[in-house]
């Protein structure tokens, strides 16, 4: 009897054609960080049973790019970096589920396969995008600093249309980097019944978080953030209402797994 | 409660977002076939339980490029064609379950995130690639000919490595276009359990196949394949040890969803 | 002394790396015109001198998709199609100069490097993008066919953002493939000078056209067109004040070569 | 009479459009050197008249790959970086003219087209590549830091092929970032004759440096490099004789134009 290898697809004898291997994966990035009130009726709208919105400030939302550079346990993609560097741009939210707070990633766009089948795995709704924020560097001739002052530009486009524009100006130190993306995620994880119009044939709702996490000093600023429109994307359906700050900060992440917290169905 | 809709995910509120809308599924597409054999070992290899190697050549392998357009049943993807286009490239074998032959598709490269949504559904295990196939056309200046002496190339790469190069030549009019991609697909869909180091929490076996096709006259004609190395890729490893061989069509295919044959574990 | 070869950079002993080999240049593809009337004085602003205005209809424009493989005489980019597939978007205007009517590429976006030497060589002031057009296809499933009712869509985008967008509905055969482009093209070649501040170092003003053409029966429609803003691009600055029509043809061009028609400075 | 504005095509009234803006142009950006020795009649080969092999050390090449983010006077393109950040490979060699020695770049690819336009205005041959290198960052998880110890992978690939691997382990502090992309740059600029078979219309031999430099403490390292053939590439024709080491080094530049050497035919 074969007995097939590797985390993920596809697998093989060896398991070294698999799109991701297994966990713990690691990470070193900078985050780019716009947190606004929009309607918490169209937060709401996207917390599917067994969820419900949060019981504070319920409008309020991250809209979060990274630029991440990321490895597994052999660090082998760190050498090939087409294997190992990825951006995105993901919209966070919170909700509540048996009384505790989760946040939960609504929408999110990468640009790299591995980066995917992660979001497979762990229930953030990816699709590919084009991502690009403005990269601090030690010399200024081209580049901002992490200080007053320094201006980052951040952009999101998919399917060659523009989705939001971000530019923040850093004022002052910060003690956090935001709070929406602060608690474990709540995630579906979804397999639609393979036959026509059958319901889903599995779906669990999981939990995860960073197993290790460093970070720098946060800087917060002034942001101007724009929402546009595309037939495929509700982001701008999340519409400005107020802004409740920017933040730009340095970290270093690990991810080891999550639990899980029901199976909605099988 | 909130309602959210949505074939796949992300689901909100009016399930315009998902990243592949319900089957239905049209295609218009040129497949360029190549059929090999290699150790067949090899081959049984890659076929988990409750798969059996196929009972008659069991080491046949088809290498298919396929140049598609595609759309659901709204037909606004081809008024779109950034979501409409899209390249594959993808190896087949063939199995036995349960006393039937199913061919299964064991690797495959795309370039569009519709795609991989399509294929998590489908259990292909999709990753992202870039495919080029030659295109013929009715001007010849730049353009085989679907004809005899009409030469095609096809080239498939991912992290910037080639994986494989084909040039067919046709030779004359075919009665198929190669056997081995030409019974229902049998695949398998699968989470791994979302604690480090949990066995799968879901895995599905599942068939498929097309529920409507066209094709034009099919071409057969002699080819030259060349597979390469690559540390994530195990394509080379069904080596090719004796070319069967080549083949080129036109076709027209509707998709609508499979059958589950068994779910494995959950 | 070293004799170094090739038609353009880099060139080596050996002249294999140039960027885009000798002329003839052979092209085998899909255009889908879309001709409108602006502003004539929009269109006269990017007429340097000594070109002027076009006599007649001296604010018509022509916005041109084109699907195109290529190749060199050696037809060996076709065997390797990612050299010789290449899409691109343009814009067209007329002009005079010495009496005779000249059409000009005022605009161009592609998506390969070897288009964008191309275009140094022959004057198009190509940048690059992201084109997509609609293809026809044998199979109706998900593709139009070259005839009345066909419905052909083609979206440009550059730096992440939509430049232009295009419905086209065929609606019955034509004599001609539009008009405007109709004519051996103006350009210029330039090369600023190198010191700081300096004015041209070298501007010259070409002719060229096709050598030979061939052409598919050409059909009309109707067209919905729509042009959008950039910070970097002024297509939209050519307002579509009247469509005049749209156009679908396949055809077969070679190129090979044009002439001076006068240097300007050096 | 219509005055077109803009350093670069396309040329408008407002200049807006032009592909690269007036020089000056900043950089911020990492440097990974490899410097080596091949047979120097394969460097001298490279050599055009007035051109001549470097007195010393004439087989030594580098082989440079940068990660850049760069901007005009302006500091617009740091807003919207898709616009503003590149990454490049190129190879330098050195030669001698008029008694001075120069560097010399011979190829080069990048992964944007302002860069294009840039290297047809300074020489640089231009064309499009896939390169990664890995980025240093404050946080290890998944980034080597810029100290004894660190380890930095770079790939270059072009038209889906590997053509370069390099791995970099950082041992020391060093003086310099090697030297032979130490002097000023020697390039040829040429524009074919449009005509059929023409000799050059245009031909100018430049010269330019930057005109600001800052840089952090360099790093020197073993390195570990591989090149590989391509159809239409001639990097691997430079083989590897002998490693002369590996530097790491983060920089700021000023480019703001150079001088005409001479030109060499019009």
């Amino acid at each position: 009897m074969t007995d097939v290898k590797g985390f993920f697809y596809p697998r093989t004898a060896s398991g070294r054609s698999s799109l991701i291997p297994s966990p713990p994966w690691f990470y070193s990035g900078d985050l780019l960080t716009v947190e606004y009130r929009t309607d918490p009726a169209r937060v709401a709208e996207l917390l599917p049973a067994p969820l419900a919105p949060a019981e504070e400030d319920p409008g309020a939302v991250a809209l979060i790019w990274a630029d991440w550079q990321s490895c597994s346990s052999s660090r082998q993609e760190l050498l090939d970096p087409v294997r190992s560097q990825y951006k995105e741009a993901f919209v966070v939210v919170r909700c509540s589920y048996q009384g505790r707070t989760y946040s939960r990633c609504v929408y999110i766009w990468v640009d790299k396969d591995f980066a995917i089948g992660r979001g497979v795995h762990q229930g953030y709704p990816k699709k590919l995008g084009s991502m690009w924020q403005t990269r601090p560097h030690p010399f200024a001739q081209a580049a901002p600093q992490i200080q007053a002052g320094g201006v980052f530009g951040a952009t999101l486009a998919a399917n060659d249309r523009r989705l939001a524009e971000a530019v923040l100006t850093l004022r002052e130190k910060s003690e956090s980097n935001g709070f929406v993306n602060g608690h474990p995620m709540a995630h579906h994880r979804v397999f639609p019944g393979i036959a026509s119009g059958a319901p889903d044939a599995y779906a669990e709702l999981i939990s995860s978080g960073a197993s290790e996490f460093e970070g720098g000093q946060a800087w917060k600023g002034d942001v101007d953030l724009r929402l546009f429109p595309s037939p495929t994307e509700e982001l701008d359906r999340l519409r400005v209402d107020e802004v409740i700050g920017g933040y730009y900060r340095q970290v270093g992440v690990v991810w080891n797994g999550g639990a899980s917290l029901e199976t909605l169905s099988s």
